[in-house]
Formats: structure tokens, C-alpha cells, sequence
């Protein structure tokens, strides 16, 4: 395996890596020298260099995850797709659906495995709903809700959008069977010459369920809740929660029949028992790194695979869209 | 006093108007029998009709205190004003801004008190924050972000919208001068033949800033949470923190000129201390009647005037309209 | 009915008197004029008066509800019995073991009802809890540990242990069957003059199991939070959460027989799923009334009858002794 | 440096070792051949043994860290003593006081650096409590009242009082001025066959403060609060909250010489702002471990040093002759 960044979450990606019994990190590149210093102190076994086509080139290498800037994501997976090497690459794919769409047809073309960190797809919470939804416990997906803020870093080449929304595109996209149609987003940059640092993003999903998210770079607490609203029962998901990160509420509304009531009210509420499902600690990164592993050696199709990450771009760009012209709905293409 | 309107809300109003020293509820009026027995047996000086009429025509009444369903309160209201009382409206005032025009112009023809009950401009939290606006302390307001849900009744006349976002319009008029533009609104309705229960406005204020209200009738769990980010200072409010409803986080990012970082980052981070103020805890609702009974009694302008409702009534019209159009801004009269 | 004492708790027990259908609050007598006319105002039917004997002796009252400071508790208790009502107290039954002795044996010579106020027992949730414990889904009860601070009124008759943790002392008894053998207490009062204002009581009960309660006047924060371990399941019930006030964990610690981890570890743990049942939200006020109500017209025995007030007593009269001995073990009667 | 025992602990001091500059890990022992491949997988440049003596003997090395069972802490640091080397040994220092004692006996003869491990006077939460009171901001400390409770590990060697309270002692010696006195402890073992699991201490300190400790590996929950309460301002400390650690509230009790008063209540309340203050998020053990090769360098006397590992000891096991006792208190030597 080589690693290209070694950043803010290259770090973690390297020490997911080396715990791995079936495969080796052999080399990490970083544009800085103080990093690749960094690395060599602490995986003394690991090669480093400055110099990413080394890396990719290198005889040495099966597959490259890259945690680089998003500007160079599509750049340096295809042409490690083109060296043969199979590519795990840090969310967003790519910055547009187009490019996604040629490393898709790269990877397939040469079978190899393209996927995506999506990592929230790898942790015990999502995975527990997405059981709960598919098992029918929450009956009919009414909405998604999620709030995503916290003092966050302004990055460079992307938006809030770009940067904290896509993962609840990705949670969404896999979750919810329900295809996104179109979307509504709002946002502003506050910081002059900056970037938007505060983004809503409504999407409007199949069969009238609707998705909403709340991504701040300029909140002064840090919240990472999500709800998701069924006709039999609810869900409320606070990734802060050391444990008991989901909650299902035995919660709801049913229609009375009732013809006495009818100029009165014709919608009544359920409230039963609430409960917080074991759910898996695993380290979602671990758990990632070996799914990777294990759709190379057995030519799997990764959960967060391309076309997961196409997905996500497309719904992503028309939120731009929709951003700049104030909320005005953009289809999906 | 007479109070019209004795469901949800007109015992809390009655309560409040029998505690004042400086005025006397005469006549409470409810369409239910039922509804007057229950006044007359905890009020036995009260006298009670089902006839609004006579309320509103009695000798015996100088103000009207109307709590019946919004789709009323532009005929009750007018009628009142009419019959020469004062009133005091809850809110919406009206279901149209055309309406509110017209109650406040028969207001002031005949000097008149028209109060709409914006209940919230009358707690201590939102003074305080107030204060801190006004007073410089949170600097430049870039953005005011509610969330506003729980699992609540399914109005009939009125959705989501002209329910719980209202109050957030309200707040949000009292403590910004920053003019609203436009908004965009997104929502569905999740039972079939019912009004919207889920709705998400983004309002664009003069000058770059931002407020988003999330409002929503199918909530598992009751949030009542608005953040308010400036360029000095951040506020939370949390509405049902016991005590502590208010933090002041002294949070905030900073532009740095170092030319060194230009590549790298332009904005830094300042993160201080957490400060939360004491803050009156009268109950609103008789701080709000003590207010109306004043501006009776010195032909006082109310905090929560006639013009008031107005400015939210028009916000709340521009977003039901843009709701309908899937989120496409639509600019606020 | 008649109450006498219409100060802090006086005027909860009124209200809720008032509401029962088979029952009327003829009296109620306060020391204070004031407080008198604050009761005609609100219930112009009931006669009031600042003389408890004239109440007592009453041909119009049948029992008697004594909300007054508890010094009292005990005289006025026993000249109503004599005057051959029935009687309920409000907590403690009174000062001292002995004098709760000679009630009881007052009303049950005469075939009165003679019942104490302890009104966490009419709770949703201390009734939810002793569910669990009698249909045995916690197994056996290992321990009781309950935090009740605040920043609380100073009382001039009794210390933080005969205020606060007479709560504490009735829920134990009501919930488990294991007798309490030995109490070992410890507090210290930090106002001059005054009593103590912070107390730690140890209780320990038949079978090994532990109760510890920790009661403080003066603390900047409220907490009423109950831990109960049980050999299957635990309980966390937190009385201040508006809804979900009973948790019930599937954790614990299981023995492993395992002669291969002797030396390591004969201790497993075991951690799943967490819920929250639905309990009664009914005010336990209203729930207690009517019990009076229905064991006066039934000759039934109150749940928080003399004896359990007796019990209570008991356990604070050791606790009080311990506690003046730094906490030496002192036996309960 | 070198490192005996690579158990709980031991990884995170070798880490924070080895990110020193002025400091190398030679060698770190563990009983465990796979703990020790572990080492050197992770840190190439480490030797590793399996042989105590091996490392306290070498002649590379100068300071020792033991982070062994309790049962050990007296030989192994002994012997590192006698063998000139420095030492830094997991709390609790020794298994009694006596233990304790020749330790500091022997660092003093030979000016070697005797350190206990107690963390937490190195977190930046402690150390900002510590200036609090030493600013007399919070006026005369009347109690400190601390809950450490989880579902823990059951330990062979210590019960829960040497295990968790050793923590609350160890804060309590650094933050109070005022000596302890005596202490009544209570406590439950209720796993046949196992030490104490539960167990609660009341220390009576100089001057009439009080000190309670609750701690309990057998609860469904975690806590880490302490309150601590003044006669100026209280502070609650959750060392659980992931920012706000610290909140001083501006709240108490004040004496009214009102005469109108006397008879009924002298004690009147206060309350204010609440105030979290920033705190230094360094890693305690990072502070610690420089602080710990500071003192070596320059001779100084650690903050946390055998004394005050002996202070520590003394009243843990005051309170284990307590707890057999059933709370009778006993003196603090």
C-alpha cells in the first residue's frame, strides 16, 4: 500500500493501515519533509518521499489511498487507476461528476477497485440504522435531519458543502432507497474573500420523503445529530454520544378515524418506550481499510465504491447550483 | 379585560390577567359549555358566554384578549377594534398581511392598542441577548440558526409554518435591524390531506446575513435551540435549560495577514471562555399583559405592536409561497 | 376536607384537593391573614381561618391534610385522630419513632386512615421501578445510590437528612423487601448557627446489599439521579428529565469460570441495549388524593400508611445519631 | 528512561515518553513475550525484557517508570532506588503508608526523584480549580463532594477505594489547604469472593470542611463529577464534558441579620452568572512526564512526589479500616 498525504487524516489512515494483518504500508509520500520526517520516526519500516509519482509508479505498490487536497483527487487517482494500482481516495471523489464518471470507467475498464472514504458507512451507528430501516422497524421514511456544526477549519478548495455536507449525502445515499430528485440550498460566506461557511441543503427525495442538512464551519458548540423520522418509529442519532449513539423512539402520529372529530383533529400521537441498540465500537476506519483490503483480494464491489462517490458529487454540485441562485431547486441529474 | 377563546392557551392568559392589580377579567367567552363551566368554576367572579358578540359589545369590557384559531382573528380583532377596545391578539395576528394592514390602521384611527402575543419578546432570554446585540458585545450578527421540533399537535388551519416558525420570525425582527430580504422555504407534508408538519426557511437579512428556521411537528424529541453567531461573540439558547438558558461563547475566527500562510490558511481561531448570565425568570406572559395594560394606560406603543405581526406575517406569506415553489426565493413586500 | 398550613406545599395539596370529583376542601387554616385571603380569592367557597382547633373540631370535616412545619406534625396529627378524622401528613410523620407510634396506634384503636405524604411513591416512575424489581428484572438488588441536591431552602426545624433524604428513605422502603439493619451517616453543617445543610447516609440492608444517600442544601446545581444495580439489569432514574426518567441497562458483570484467567480476571462484563420505558405522567399529587380518597371510603391501607412513615423515621433517627458520632454504625430499631 | 509493565497504562507512558525531546525510552520490561513484540513492532528502537532486574540494573539507564500492579510498586521502586535510578510509579505509590515512607526515605538519602503518578494534578482542569482557590474566588471551601463511578474493571490487588478514590484523595491533598482529619468510609463487595467493589468516603478536614468520594465499578454509567462548594462561588468540574470542564457558579447562601427574620430564615440565597473558564487541553500525562524529567534535570521537587503519594496512602487506609468497621471513623495518622 502507499499513502499519498499525510495531513489531518493521513495520519489515521496510515495507522489503520499498518495494524493490518494482510497488507503493508511500503511507502507514503507528503509534499512536506517535516511530515515524511514524521512518518519515518514513527513507522521507521515505511519509505517516504515528496514526490507522489514515485509512489505511484513504484513496482512496489498495489493499491495508493490518497488523503490530498480536494482539487487533486481526480488528477492523482487516475493516474494511479492508470499505473494499475487500485485507489482508495478521501471524500469528496472528485470536484465534479464528470470526473467521477471517468475514474468509474477507468476502474472498470481495468478491474480494479476505485472506492471512496466514506467512513461514516463503516461505523456501528449507521449500520444499525440502516437495519432498522431495511428490517421495516421504522416503517415509511418520512424525513432525514441532520445538523453538522462545530468551530471548524475554513478549508481552501471547498465550501462547507464540500466538506461537512458530503457526509451526510453519503449516510443519506445509503441509507434510503428513496432516489434524490432534486435540491434547495442556502448558505453564505461570511468571511470576506472566503468560501460559504454555512450551508442548508433541503433535498427532496422518491415518494415525498425530504432530507434536510445543517453544515456550519462558525457554530461555537459542535453537534453532530441526526434524525430520521418514520411512520412507525424514530430515530435520533448523536455521534457525540459516547454510547448509546442511536435512540429509537416508539414515537409517532396515526390518523383517527374518528368521524366526531373530524372538524377537530384528525391526527393523533403515539408515545411508547424509547431504546438505545447495542451497536458496534469498532473503529469505523479500521473496519474500512479492511473492506478495502478484502474487495481486492476477492475483486469485491465496495460499499463506498465510485459510483456511491458519483452520487454524492452529482447531489452535491446541484447544491452549488442552488446555493448561488438563493435556494432556487435543482434537478438531479 | 374579556377573553375570547378558552383551549390551549386562554387559561394561561386568564391566569396571568387575574394576577394584575390594575385590571379585572370580566367576561371570558368560549364556543364549549363545557369550557365556561370550567372557567366559572375557577373564576367564580368571571362571567362567560359562548357569544363572542357579547364580549366584544359589552359596556362592561375596554380590551379584548383573543385566543381562538388564526382563521378568526382578523374578524374577531376588527370587530373589537371597532366596538372601541383595545387588543391583544395571539399570534399570527392574521392570516394575510392585507389583514394586519388593515387592524392596524383601524388601530390607530381610533388610538387604539393593537398587540399581537409574541410571547418570546417578552422573556428574559431574549431581552438578554438583546442587550448583547445591541450593546456591541457579540459584534457583527452573521447568522441566527433555530431549531424549533417536538411531536406537536397538527393544527387545521394553520401549518407548521404560521405555527412554530412564527415565533422564530418574531424573535428574529425584535433582535436584529438587519431588514429581511427574501426567503426560501422548503417543507412536506407527510400525512396525507394534512397541512406541512416539516419546514426549513432561510431568510436573507441585508448586509450578508443569514437566519434558518427548522421547524417540525414529527419530531421524536422537543429541541428548542437557536444559535446566533457574531464576529466577536456566539450565543446559545436553549429554551429548555431550567436555568442557563443563554452561553456566551467568547469563540470566534480571525483573519490572519501573515503572508507566509497565504497557501495554507487565512482564517485562525480564537476560543475563550463560556459565560452564562443570569436572566429574569418572570414568567413572559405576565411581563407581556403588565405591558399591555401599561400602553392602555399611557397610550404606549407596544414592544409587540400591530406592525410587528405585520413584519412577520409578510415573511411568513413570502415563505409559504416560496415553500410551494420548492424553495425558489421569493422577496419579502 | 380540611388542610391546615397554606405555605410552600399547602397550596399544591389544595389544588389537587379541589380537582377530585368526591371530595371538598371545606377549610383550610394558615397562621398567616394573608394567606388566608390568598385562599378565598382562589377558592371563594372554602372557609378559611388562622385557627387550627376550630378546623380540627370541625362537624363538617371528615379528614384532615397537615401541611405545616413538621414540629407540628405529631400534636395536630393526634388531636385530629382524637376528633376522630383521618389524617394525612405531610412528610416526616413526625420527630421521633415514638411519637409516629403513638398515631398509629391512635388510628388503629379508632379505625382511621392515617397516611404520610411521601409522594415519590405515586410517581410513574418509582412504580415503574418497583415493577422491575418485583417481576425481577433486575435480579438481585446489589445497591441504591441517590444524588438529591440543590440549592434548598434552609429549614428551622429539621436538618438536610429529615428534609431531603426522607424522599430517599420512603423509596427504599417501598421498592425493596431487604429490611435495613445499620445506618452509618456523616454531614456537617457549614452556616453558624444553623443545622446541617449536607448529609451522606449508608444503609446497610439485609443480604448484603448498600443503600447511599447523598443530600445537599448547597449545591450550585439540582440533581435527583438514582442508581440501582441489580445482578441482572440497573436502573438509572433521573427525575429531572421531563421524559425518559427511567433507564434500564442490560449491562453488568458476570462471573467466568474460565481456570485459565485465575490469575487475570474472574470478572466479565456484559453491555447491551438501553431503554426507556413509558411511564405514567400522571402528577403523583393527584394519584395520592385520590388513594386517600379511596382507602377513607374503603377502609383500605395507604401504601405510604403510619407504619411506612414509622420506617422512615426509624432509619433518620439512627441516621441523626450517626451522624452526630461522625459516622459510627448505629442499628435501626 | 526505561518502562516496567506495558499493561492498561503502560502504552500511553511509553507514547508520551517518546515524544520527548530531552528524553529516550531504552528499554521497557512486561512479564508477556507478546506485549513486549508489541513494543517493538511500534518502537524498533526499543529493547525490550521480560526481566525486571535486567532493566533497573542497566547501566543505560537513569530513571525508572513503573506502571506494575500495586502489589509490586514497593519492590520494583525500591530496588530502582537502590539501584540510583529515579523513579515514577502508578498510583497508588505503595500498598501502605509504612511502604511509602521508606521509599521517600531512600529518594532523600540518595537526591534521587521519587514521583507518584497522580494525573490529574496535571490536567488543566485541576490546575485552574487550584487557582481559583488559591485567588480565594470561591471564599471558604465547605465541601468537596466527588462521583467517580463506571462499569469497571475488577482488580485483583486493590479494591475500589485504591483503585478509583486514590484519584479523589490525590486532587483533594493538592487542591485543600485545609489537613485531613479522619474519615468514615462504607463500602459493599458483591461479588462473592471479590474486594469491594462500591465504596463511600466522608473526610472530615480542618476547620469543619468535608470531603465525600463516591466510587463504584459497578455502575451502569459513567461519572466524573466533583462539586465543590465555597462560601463565595461553587464549582462543578465534570470531567466528562469534552470542552466546559470547569463551571463556576456565582451562586450561595448569605446570612440576613433582618431581626424581622428570626424566626423565619436567616439564610438567604444568592445567585448569578455561571462561568466556564478556558482550560489548557495539553494531555495530563504529557505535562506530567516533562514535569517528571524537569525535576531530574533541575533537582526540583516533583508536585506530585512521594509525600504526597504518602498523604494519599495515609487516608486510604483510614478508610479501609473504616469500611471494615462499618463507617466508624478513624483517624488520618
Amino acid at each position: 500500500m502507499g499513502v499519498i498525504g499525510y495531513g489531518y487524516w493521513g495520519p489515521n489512515l496510515v495507522r489503520n493501515l499498518a495494524e493490518l494483518d494482510n497488507a503493508i504500508v511500503a511507502m507514503v509520500c507528503d509534499q512536506s519533509e517535516e511530515r515524511c520526517k514524521a512518518v519515518a520516526n514513527r513507522y521507521p519500516s515505511v519509505t517516504t518521499t515528496t514526490n507522489a509519482n514515485e509512489l505511484i509508479e513504484s513496482a512496489n505498490i498495489d493499491a495508493v489511498v490518497i488523503a490530498t487536497p480536494v482539487r487533486s483527487h481526480f488528477d492523482l487517482s487516475l493516474q494511479a487507476l492508470k499505473s494499475g494500482k487500485h485507489v482508495l481516495v478521501e471524500k469528496p471523489i472528485t470536484q465534479s461528476a464528470d470526473q467521477a464518471q471517468i475514474l468509474i470507467e477507468e476502474a472498470d475498464t481495468r478491474n480494479l477497485i476505485l472506492m471512496t472514504d466514506h467512513t461514516f458507512l463503516y461505523t456501528g451507528a449507521v449500520r444499525k440504522i440502516r437495519d432498522l430501516i431495511d428490517s421495516g422497524e421504522l416503517g415509511d421514511i418520512y424525513y432525514y435531519d441532520s445538523t453538522r456544526i462545530n468551530l471548524g477549519l475554513f478549508q481552501h478548495d471547498v465550501d462547507v458543502i464540500w466538506d461537512l455536507a458530503i457526509h451526510d449525502l453519503s449516510i443519506l445515499n445509503f441509507l434510503l432507497k428513496q432516489r434524490p430528485l432534486a435540491v434547495s440550498a442556502t448558505g453564505a460566506a461570511h468571511i470576506s474573500g472566503q468560501v460559504e461557511n454555512v450551508a442548508y441543503l433541503t433535498i427532496y427525495l422518491e415518494g415525498g420523503a425530504i432530507a434536510h442538512v445543517n453544515v456550519n464551519w462558525m457554530s461555537p458548540i459542535k453537534i453532530r445529530q441526526t434524525l430520521i423520522g418514520g411512520s412507525k418509529r424514530m430515530v435520533v442519532y448523536d455521534d457525540l454520544e459516547p454510547s448509546e449513539k442511536i435512540r429509537v423512539y416508539d414515537k409517532g402520529v396515526t390518523l383517527t378515524e374518528d368521524p366526531e372529530s373530524v372538524h377537530q383533529m384528525l391526527v393523533g400521537y403515539r408515545t411508547g418506550d424509547m431504546w438505545a441498540p447495542q451497536i458496534s465500537t469498532r473503529e469505523a476506519l479500521q473496519v474500512e481499510v479492511e473492506h478495502f483490503i478484502e474487495c481486492i483480494n476477492t475483486s469485491g464491489q465496495p460499499i463506498s465504491d465510485g459510483r456511491s462517490g458519483l452520487e454524492v458529487v452529482k447531489i452535491a454540485e446541484a447544491a452549488t447550483q442552488s446555493m448561488r441562485r438563493r435556494g432556487e431547486p435543482v434537478e438531479i441529474g
